[in-house]
């Protein structure tokens, strides 16, 4: 069985969950298409790289990730980044001729994205955006239903993402709250996964009208701001910089087939933890899932007896997608884990069969030109077209 | 205990549901404001007419809505029918001097609710319109905790009313798919609900930005046109006629408070039956309701403990609105008849009190304009601006 | 259409939601068997009957219940007052050759129980007791399942009522805390309303193994005695009576047929209102219900494709049980009141049809011993066999 | 950092459920105790442990479980066989000076496990028994609510693991259906979870009073004996074996502090995949888990105004146990993974601070003692006490 070495950019939460993917990916899926091992890591410092070396397990560690686009063992560079340096890294590693996987959003706008789809296309490289959502074993069912046509023509669709982290005003400034590192707020962080699974479940989107909002329009520099020692001291002491990104979005989203939707995220509803749901209406039937309860599918067939008609709750196991790879029984545990394991598969069977995998860079661009449409739509309070990626005049 | 003459005018379910209310409203308000006595009810037949007085209790009957609202012992007349006859019924109930409920949506325009909202401002006479929704105890409950400001300001709302019964193209085009009949389809029928709703909870809206759908263009004639036997003979054979009116509805809300918002309506959503659902978003807390368990309502406190914030699901009961009046126990079983068992309450203590009761026309004819703006926004692709009530051109 | 005359005794909660059922029953079910009119209403004092037939309806009014029973006029006595005072009044009632219905729990021991059922057997008059539950649309649907085979041969019953009001120590020591009143406590309260269910779904009981607790042994005499002001005061201070029930109840079931169970009722479960709940596993399939969303019945059948086996949430509504008598939509809003409107329909039904209604006083009576045992078991720490009713001596 | 090597013996699913948490526990947990390193796998042949090795990356591989417990460098023993290879292995092992980790149930009856429990106690090695459940960071929360006096005095406990994989009379004779190999059946396999809970959550079990029923008497000797082609032809057909052990089992539980409760366990409910869940109630608020929703908690406080008490569902993350190890983010997603990650920590933790860890051997003993217990209430159709661990008297 192939071995393939992986440099990872980026040790935090992503690189985390990645480097669980990099090790457990064989022991689910057997035999794997090949094992992936993990070569180098890099970090801000070399203090910072050389301690994830040894939490997560590669080999060597750098603070230079140009060391690990170059490294001639490397055939996987993993971009786990803030969004800010993707493009750069991506570019360098598709030249070096490496095969990529970024994480998402692709990139800050859709000029940038384009670059980066450009280069991949132009190397040749196996490439893939982490929209991880959809290989959700759940949501997976779902896309077979709809494929089997067992929910009929699709209609119409809501999405959400909601969570609250972001509610308290004290929460600091971080990286996710400024434009120039993040390029957006709730749109690029949760709301394009939203817009990935849209595209995943209905089809292609052609147009948006929305609204953008920020909440909360300045943060304590550093968390030390907050009185978190309940002394009654006023928060409102800290040093603060002001927030250039959206906390909250709705849009109405039109789809190419004829479909109606809804796409609504937030950072600031309190009680909502990864409340990542759609609602799908078919001619014949109607899906439901919420990822906070990611085990399950709720589908409705309209062909069920009238006396027996409702939504089931289908618990994900061995005869659903991933089924076989993934846990014997249902609802033992679908995990935030195992949706990157199942990535990490698609990934490296895609490199070893040499065929494309999805979402891939095209798809991360075209994302990003219906994110870039939702931010113009807000400001110019109109519908914005979003053409087909393959009618777009640059790729004329 | 004084005692109030009805007139009713209209014995399907709706007339149904507002005996209900009235044989029930003393047994659960006591002391009542008044006692409701059935009077007449008037129905398209003699027989009809005749039935229904039998089955819901009334003394007397007829064909003609105009003996009702003649009717010289008759103080309230009900209006509950199709809507194309609301106004007509309603400006000679008012010109009468009776005091007045009519059922939901107002009217079929804003135009013609302008019309009845003058009529009864000029009566002078008590004025209702049966959004009885508002009136479930966890819905007043959501108000109430607003109110006390438990969840901070509010800064988006999020609604559906979803259904299926229309999801099946071979059900019959009955007055709710006839835009002379109806106004509108989904939007009037179950949209103006939640509109009513947001009014309540958030605050006046002042635009709205939508799209409306017709997914099944024309429907039998009849319910005979459907192959209910399963003989395999084809469905299609049966005459058809057109539907003019909206099936779905999406649009997105702005408030005057600078709260956002979404509404989304539809009658073909397979597995929805009367999913009448909001989520509120505010700086210190989320409420969360359904209908289709309207006994609970979710609420989350941003000031609940780190360690065990989350939503809370409350059973109302006896500490919560209208609840010594109902039952003596959470969960033992709020209905349908219920909601409309509290509005005839509400409705009577405006009457014996001489009190303005919400929703009233005036409330009706601003919803009409909201629905009259979704249209146009539909129809026109852009925002539109909904003024208040009090800023109209006609009320000057 | 046949009128048929009513003489009420207890004005309580019981009362008006019996009352409720009487006004409203012909609006519902029509043609209705009979028209219930509301004759005579009895309470504790001439003032509180009084004041009770002017909320609930009623001709006339009386505090001493012998002059319902032997109201000329009325045909139904319906007994809805404390426990100790049903079967004087029913033996009463049977002589005088009146139609009974009585609240549950039937008596406060199975010996009382069997008084009145032999004395309503042999005045052979209808007789029903008010296990309202059974007669939730989604339970009825439950049976009509079970009935068609759908899901096969029943193995296990889980069945749970769990409530909150009485887990405040300070709450005070009505007389459902008191055997002489009530014979039991959270056994004859709710537990009889599972036993109920476990027949009407299962099939006949027959052995029982139980553990009875009483959690809070003495309780203030009345609620003064809580510190409700928060001043700060021990609420220990005021006077304490014993409690001779049990709050808390965990049995063990034998079905006759094979099929095995449990039953756990209590009034001290913190967060539970009405959480009557029950659970069957079949052969063939698995049925779920909890009252507390009584408008939704769960049920899995085996025979579903393997890739989309699971629970359906059925929605009750035309389709099902009583659906074409209540309301169009399902999720409209089943309440307490539609149990006992159905109810109501039934016992009325039953006369006119001169037919069986269930359940009657033998169910009750077999409850009742069934519930004596369950106190005999947890006496003795042993297995008690409940022979079927026909097969006991007295009845030889 | 130290590495401590690690020999696994058994390569099927709870192998690779092992092998997962070897891999990823450092990554989640950091800096970690030590770093687990997978140093020999044994399996049934050769191959099968070859292929384990390479699968789950382990360096060496073996047919023969005595090279494992031999093996020099081996310094832990995980025991993943079927049940009736625990003992012999264990003792091995203990006796080999290794520390061990076992899966449950500990062993085939409480004999059995006396003297696994002896041998580990004599020879003073680290040892665990795999009741991952209680690893769940939700059933973690509950310990700590109930450690911190939250919900008061526990009262009651009711449990239950539902699971539907063999309501299939067709699905085949596995070793979990023979008494000889697996000891019991759902009790063991499933049901001693709960117990372990049940010990965990509220306290030492003092007596059970049980039925258990086999459902399936016999079945296919292989899989291949059902109609898996829909051909029609009869399953039956197939060569069969008897089933010696219990598909559902009912239990009453007593426990030392007055508590009362029940434990529920089958493998026959249709609908149910892995319906781990427990309702506690307290004299201060009650507890409520799913596994199947294991990202969930929910508790109710009686201190809550009684104007917003209720349930409230608290989803573990950063501030809850484990949660800073695992994932940012509530809702994320709990894996069966995470469960498995954090035993693996605790015990490598309990080995380099040479600390106990629970659930130990003397927990598995007591739990196989209450296993005995309830197979001999069954078959008595009597209350069986349990004492304590340290009141027996082979501990004397």
């Amino acid at each position: 069985m192939r071995t393939i070495n992986v440099g990872l950019i980026g040790a935090g939460f992503m690189g985390k969950a990645h480097s669980l993917a990099y090790a457990a990916m064989p022991m689910f899926f057997w035999p794997a298409p090949a094992v992936p091992h993990r070569k180098i890591i890099c970090d801000v410092t070399e203090e910072a790289a050389a301690e994830g070396a040894q939490r997560y397990g590669f080999d060597e560690s750098t603070a230079d990730w140009k060391r690990v686009v170059e490294h001639p063992d490397v055939e996987v560079v993993d971009i786990a980044t803030p969004n800010n340096m993707h493009a750069e890294i991506a570019q360098a590693a598709a030249a070096a001729g490496k095969h990529i996987i970024c994480e998402k959003p692709l990139a800050r706008t859709a000029e940038e994205a384009r670059t980066m789809y450009e280069a991949v296309r132009d190397a040749g490289v196996v490439n893939m955006v982490a929209f991880n959502y959809r290989r959700t074993p759940a949501v997976a069912l779902a896309k077979r239903y709809i494929d089997e046509g067992a929910i009929g023509e699709l209609i119409s669709f809501r999405g959400t993402y909601l969570q609250d982290w972001s509610a308290d005003p004290e929460s600091p400034l971080s990286w996710r709250f400024q434009r120039e590192i993040a390029g957006s707020g709730a749109l690029g962080d949760i709301g394009t996964h939203v817009v990935d699974l849209a595209r995943y479940l209905v089809g292609e989107i052609s147009g948006v009208n929305a609204m953008l909002k920020t909440w909360v329009p300045e943060r304590p520099l550093s968390a030390g701001g907050a009185d978190q020692l309940g002394t009654g001291r006023s928060a409102g002491d800290a040093p603060r910089g002001p927030v250039d990104v959206d906390d909250e979005l709705i849009t109405m989203l039109r789809f190419s087939n004829g479909a109606i939707g809804s796409l609504e995220a937030t950072r600031n509803g309190h009680g909502r933890n990864n409340f990542l749901t759609f609602e799908l209406h078919g001619t014949e039937g109607s899906i439901v899932f919420n990822y906070e309860r990611r085990d399950e599918l709720q589908v409705c067939f309209a062909s069920d007896g009238n006396d027996r008609k409702g939504f089931r709750t289908v618990y994900t196991g061995a005869p659903h997608p991933y089924g076989e790879a993934l846990w014997p029984i249902p609802a033992l545990g679908i995990g935030y884990g195992e949706t990157k394991i199942v990535e990490c598969h698609d990934l490296f069977q895609a490199i070893t069969t040499q065929q494309a995998v999805s979402p891939d860079f095209g798809d991360g661009y075209q994302i990003a030109r219906i994110s870039d449409a939702i931010v113009e739509s807000s400001e110019t309070e109109s519908w914005i077209s979003v053409p087909p990626l393959d009618a777009t005049p640059e790729r004329g």
